[in-house]
């Protein structure tokens, strides 16, 4: 008889969250550390994950028209440094290539740390005429910004992503491209993720580097922190210029072409582990979860009983569900802890008394409630179950979000709530970039975004007090 | 009106296959040359098709239980010298970041050329006893390697591919995997590529580094070339000593583990290309093609046409079909040249004659042949076509494998046949690296495998005479 590994203890959430998330991405099996500092292995849980994401997404990408490319991993220098605000704002944070088959390369290359001027090179090699465009184009790849403080997915130094970069003719499609797919991240954090989310636009500071304007969807984690979980820029002509990237129009007139990019990233798993974990592990969104059902067999060695869960099963997996059957060695209570530590909404249990009297033990993750089923009508019991514990997620994300959300009409009153509140704090505010900072400065939170959802919660600035119908939330983040 | 663009010519596969190649990657639109040597970016149709590829492959890879992960993207230079072999064979041609952050950093760090070493790192890791093996893995990813002279798909310093790492308790597991997954390459491309494969064994001296044996599938191209499409590495527990990994056994006994791992690339699409292409472009097994058929209306403008175009698309897609409508304003010849090209199985034209007749006329790529099918039938026309089409461009790559095959029983004899006809030449070979080395100095050719299926062409070394009952292939190489 094996040994039985005990499912560990994590911290609990009330007493550090840090701690606790540190906790459950090893003990969950998402992640394991590499020898280079702030890279890490995703594991096949954590791949899983991944996968269901990229797989969800990828379809929305290509129903709005997309085309997937995949652009090299390396910029020269020459080419990082043709967009002075971009090369600014990445320049400091990448990883040199300094010499490549035992010789000293002619000209440093970089790890790409976002691909804009790869697509701009490319773009001015394949756009001549208005027939080029537009050109809608993704790509899934990871990326290297060399941070100084890391974390397991939400920072790290080489992460992956999805980065879309998109050409058009004119700037009202390109802008409406910007939104379109800014909506597409809101619509899957919501829809798959059970992730409410803010959508608005970034401040000046925060725009991404070379970007006009970047929109952005924020959410609030469980411990009263912001995370910004995808952003969608739009670029103007700025880029085409730098790179003199022309077309000729319907006229057969020279003009430049109007550029957006937007990125989602692994980050997302942080978010989802932040939004729904309690102090049992990991909680998965059915729509994403690798695994939506462990059927667990009780008392397997009894006649019929491993059977009947193969059996189940088999009837699960045909009703299109993801199943895993857990006929290890392990008591039933370990196996319930750890399948609870990796978040798998929703347990079966099956026994010799459940086949007795034909029927199946369901136990929802998020709840902890059991209910039991007819065995013949297993399927429909489980599949409308994952659709509740869909909707519950949601709705306790939804709650977590209003409740973390406050609002103040004086710099005092945001400090206060930013020192024992902490969450999003709603205000309004003049615009002006030296508010912005001075807020930081007394309270250590970050503009998030002025929301489209604007509230009128007044008519002057919570910093000076100016007139302004302008809303905007701040928080601390990640 | 829109001014047509020609579909530029190419050059002949006999007047120079070189140029032909080059010429159809580019205007098939498959990749694009960045400012980085040796790094090309695969535009949507390359893409789609590696889409296909992955998915086709991956699905093989999780039947037969394999999981994804993501490993990190760099080696410490301490970490790739940790396995001699290894590191001989891959140190002189990694790419080294030696900055990072505007920083130098304490230990250079290779771009991974292939991650064996990352996998032993991790591994080391999780695995403690029997119960935590075997460890089936696989991962999707682009690897690095500075290549001096460079060509699309075929030889780049950046390549996408696929790394299966695997590690087992026993020797005897380990092999069987070793050549499961060398089977299951060999089923992918002769199942959905339509190419036929030599499968055998490397010689020691092109064993991969670090490896106790390399299985490879060798593929024969139109110009009677040899093509490496994939190769399975059994490592023994040599890696595993390296590194220290070792695992307790059910007998509670310290053991090392066995490794293999096994890995298939983008050059697969060079081979496909060499395949199966023609002086008109591609030609693209169906099974795999990103479009399988292409619908152009014939008099667009006329009534019904378009919208019966649309209409047949739309019932094409409904029976499962990669369909793509062109209703773009180019005149139909440029469409057919475009679509010919670009190597589309199957081309199906409606015109107003065709409509009155209720009729489509179905034109195949590999054959040229054109034929008509009631309009109501279309579905089981197309399927049917081509599954005829994908069945002939496997016929017609057999025929080519076997019209490119000879045999030599002397080195004069060989000689002649590699100056003069090139393919592959099978020998009677006494296993000495000497001979080896010998044939490649006197034909040219390097040996391409010992294949599993083997002939009694003879008992003696073509080299040296010695008795041998060890029949290899030989070839020259891409």
């Amino acid at each position: 008889m094996a040994t039985e590994k005990k499912v560990e203890q994590i911290t609990a959430r009330d007493v550090d969250f840090a701690q606790w998330y540190t906790d459950v991405v090893k003990k969950a099996e998402l992640i394991d550390y590499s020898s280079v500092k702030g890279c890490v292995i995703l594991r096949p849980y954590a791949h899983a994950l991944w996968e269901n994401i990229q797989r969800t997404l990828d379809g929305m990408f290509k129903e709005t028209g997309h085309e997937n490319v995949s652009m090299p991993l390396f910029i020269p220098e020459s080419l990082l440094q043709k967009e002075k605000d971009h090369v600014e704002g990445f320049a400091p944070e990448v990883a040199w290539i300094t010499h490549g088959g035992g010789e000293p390369l002619t000209e440093r290359l970089c790890v790409r740390p976002t691909s804009e001027v790869l697509f701009c090179e490319h773009y001015a090699h394949i756009i001549q005429s208005w027939r080029d465009l537009p050109k809608l184009y993704n790509q899934w790849c990871s990326v290297v910004r060399w941070e100084k403080t890391t974390r397991p997915f939400l920072r790290s130094r080489e992460f992956w992503w999805q980065e879309g970069h998109t050409i058009h003719a004119t700037r009202e499609e390109a802008e409406e491209e910007t939104l379109r797919m800014l909506n597409v991240y809101a619509t899957f954090a919501e829809e798959s993720l059970a992730m409410p989310v803010i959508k608005g636009q970034k401040t000046a500071s925060e725009r991404f580097a070379g970007a006009e304007n970047t929109y952005t969807i924020e959410c609030m984690m469980h411990d009263g922190q912001a995370l910004q979980s995808g952003t969608s820029h739009f670029f103007g002509d700025g880029f085409a210029r730098a790179f003199n990237i022309q077309f000729t129009d319907r006229n057969n007139t020279l003009q430049y072409p109007f550029q957006t990019s937007w990125g989602l990233s692994t980050r997302i798993i942080g978010g989802i582990i932040m939004t729904h974990g309690d102090d049992n592990g990991l909680i998965l969104p059915p729509r994403i979860a690798p695994v939506q059902v462990v059927v667990i067999p009780v008392a397997a060695h009894k006649p019929g009983v491993l059977d009947a869960a193969r059996a189940l099963c088999a009837r699960l997996r045909a009703a299109g569900l993801r199943v895993r059957l857990d006929d290890g060695d392990q008591s039933p209570g370990w196996k319930f802890a750890e399948h609870e530590m990796k978040g798998v909404p929703l347990r079966v249990e099956l026994g010799p008394r459940d086949l007795a009297e034909n029927r199946c033990v369901l136990a929802c993750r998020d709840t902890g409630a059991k209910q039991t089923a007819p065995l013949d009508q297993a399927e429909t019991a489980v599949a409308a179950l994952l659709e509740e514990i869909q909707a519950r997620l949601l709705d306790a994300a939804r709650t977590n979000l209003r409740e973390r959300t406050h609002t103040a009409a004086s710099l005092e009153e945001m400090r206060h709530i930013a020192q024992t509140r902490g969450g999003f704090v709603k205000t309004m505010w003049c615009g002006d970039g030296a508010c912005e900072e001075k807020v930081r400065e007394v309270t250590g939170m970050k503009s998030r975004c002025i929301p489209f959802a604007q509230e009128p919660l007044g008519d002057t600035c919570v910093c000076c007090g100016a007139k302004t119908d302008t809303m905007i939330y701040w928080g601390f983040q990640y």
